[in-house]
């Protein structure tokens, strides 16, 4: 299993409701609205990298008001 | 009371009204127009870090031309 | 209360140890290896703003091997 | 006259010490510090850009702990 | 003749069609989809840095879901 | 008087055309098409920096295919 | 197995002889000096994303010369 | 020939001393002190991409007072 977390930057005035809809996405364990660069961080787990990648552009890049995602995936080094 | 400054990049065009209209939303203290990576600084203040950010998504985020605001909250530390 | 994510570049070669050291301070709750533009990913609790800055200068920052700490304060909007 | 915004990134664990010692320093109106991605903000001002250039190469990064400076003159457009 | 890596943005959601589509360009050598900053990171090659800019002005920014390019030209040093 | 140099990123597809209207513009001295994270580099000249922000965002940033630009004024120090 | 484009900072002057030497590292496949942002990219292979994480920490961040690095996974999606 | 800006981030304190050391290195057109997030824009030329690689490498990064520099290659598109 691969988790990562996904830090999101939303269109403007979009943020409050796309960590909603993020929360309600199978794979999604936490999502919140933040202040800095990033409007939304998220963690989510999939079954490996190839998963995760579709969870990020099939789910999560398909809300409306999402303008980038970067997905950094935990490693244990 | 939390204090803040917020870094605004607007739509190309838009700087100076951009500023004009933020000087108007209560909790606003100063607006001007700059060059560089950012458009428009704004001094800003409200109760706590949660209606900073509905300042900022709720009135801010809601002006025409806003293409990105990075909030940075004052800490006296 | 306020919470955070700390997302911290680590100086080349040390994201391990600093992710166990950063574990260790009090009102840090998770703290984990990323790949991508950062290299440690935490969840921290504070007080205050105040208190938020003051765990990440007087506690984290002085670890060895950390290059630059960007702190994002969840906000409920 | 000019008047800028100088975001300021210190190194690791210097934030509030230089915020104290940069408002000392003639010329400069007002500093804080802030959490993102800057930890300083600094208002100042210089008789025309190349004052303001001085001011900031001379004055502010002579001073321990300061990584980057990034000058946002202000502009009357 | 230069040779380079083109790392390209994409429009949120647009990531795997947009790889599958830079494959077919003539001067393409390969290219994959990532996480990360960028989304699609490609190979190419020209016959020197005008054609590597027209390659990537004329050919790639013309498909449908490309948010921003950055070409990196390989030099031998 | 103020000299600056204007890094300009366009939207996909419009870096040529671009370089091309600037340099029709009063005050812009040299416009070229470049590789990297910018898409065309101006050097122009105005009398203030009022009038520099004037001149970028009046008439430059109202042409077609401007997605960002960045003012870096000459300082003599 | 799991494949990552890595896009390597490096101290200035350093880029050279950094690229020679990630080149001997076993599960690199290819390493080229650039220009642009990043000095070097690198092509390499890992079993899983952990092993990847401990490629980039353990030997190529051992290297003399490293600023920073960003890796970024291939993924199939 | 290729033709490139050149566009440096200098150690703080050291601008101005750089864009004067610059300028006696052959290729070097031009190079002046900048405010924003670069701190010297230069104007250089070399042979090919590989020279004007050598020429920053082995020429420019060997000055004291330089962090970083991004190269950006003038394109005839």
């Amino acid at each position: 299993m691969v988790q990562a977390y996904i830090l999101i930057q939303t269109e403007v005035g979009h943020a409050s409701e796309v960590a909603g809809r993020v929360r309600d996405i199978p794979g999604v364990d936490e999502a919140h609205d933040v202040t800095g660069p990033y409007d939304v961080i998220v963690q989510a787990r999939a079954d490996d990298v190839d998963a995760l990648g579709s969870l990020v552009v099939a789910r999560i890049q398909r809300l409306d008001g999402i303008a980038r995602t970067l997905t950094c995936p935990i490693v244990n080094i």
